[in-house]
């Protein structure tokens, strides 16, 4: 008696944990195309001193998604208009598409880390005051989790392991190779695009669990 | 002694057995947005007594990509062109899109089997020589796969069960919820569209497993 009420509780705890859990980590929703740039691409594009101006907070803090947007022009002179920024500045140039965005385009895009463009393809982008060609730095970024150290030990994993999402509904699928970005600043979160969002229909309604 | 070379026997003809199923299975590459018309629908569209040419044969028997295109016309009027239509003629019209092209267009899409179209969302068609008016029949067609009753046999299923496509490489997924339509006419293969395709860069060399 004494065991099945220890595994009861046991059981009713997990599920408080996991409930909270899933809480933090929100409504998964996908990330659409966007852009990180450095101030030099912004004041190219934008005007000498341009800053970026906030649009809408991001889960993890201090970041955004800027008011301004600009024009990527692809390979085949094919245009993707109102590619969003997100802001802060970084030190580097980066464009994140979906493959449905670089089929569209006429880009066979490499699948990479953020931060990871080495090697990478590059493009043209239009702003209002300037054109800026990127060498390299477009991208399909490849799915990840933000988590801090805690979330990291609770899921037992560590930086660079891979994690599934498992999404439920009428169409769900599981995500492998969840990239896991453990920083004491983050908070958990899962970025997927687009794409991967449209294949399993995912609403915030949506089940979704992350498992090691 | 005995029982090891047994075992060993045994596996390697499972192997050999699922080596062919994979080649029956094909290199399962997604299917882009099309349509199915009516032969009522096609005379309005492309003019009385006209009929779709082939264009390339697709798998199952008799099935064809038709040379005929046509222009879908979307709620907010914004357009999809060169919608391939695919033949023989049925005894319905529907068009199946993904959902990225539901959300460029302005569609909440309905998920349904192929042929499951009641209560579906309607739009306009424009061909060479008029429009053809659909009540219903604009859908995101639920993945699903081919089989003839053998295939059927072989993995255990029967009509109406849900498989799994295990799709490998660097941005892998499972596809759940994937529908057996069995019918002795139907060479195996999975159906499965744009989105599902491209959130895990699915690829003719990308190795694939489908599981009960």
């Amino acid at each position: 008696m004494a065991t099945a009420n220890a595994s009861m509780h046991r059981s009713v705890v997990e599920h408080l944990v996991r409930q909270t859990v899933y809480q933090r980590l929100g409504k998964p929703l996908p990330r659409a195309r966007h852009c990180h740039l450095t101030q030099d691409a912004v004041e190219i594009l934008f005007g000498k001193g341009h800053q970026l101006q906030v649009h809408k907070w991001l889960y993890q803090d201090g970041q955004f998604a800027a008011k301004e947007t600009l024009t990527l022009i692809g390979p085949r002179s094919r245009v993707i208009s109102n590619l969003r920024i997100l802001g802060p500045c970084r030190t580097l140039n980066q464009v994140e598409l979906s493959y449905t965005d670089g089929i569209a385009l006429g880009y066979e895009l490499p699948l990479r880390s953020s931060g990871d463009i080495k090697g990478t393809i590059g493009g043209m982008l239009m702003g209002p005051t300037g054109f800026f060609e990127m060498e390299s730095g477009i991208i399909r970024a490849l799915r990840h989790v933000h988590m801090n150290p805690v979330d990291a030990d609770y899921y037992g994993v560590k930086p660079g392991d891979f994690m599934k999402l498992k999404i439920g509904g009428d169409c769900g699928l599981s995500l492998d190779r969840m990239l896991c970005r453990v920083d004491k600043s983050f908070k958990l979160e899962v970025h997927i695009d687009t794409d991967e969002g449209n294949a399993c229909n995912l609403q915030p309604n949506t089940p979704c669990e992350l498992l090691k």
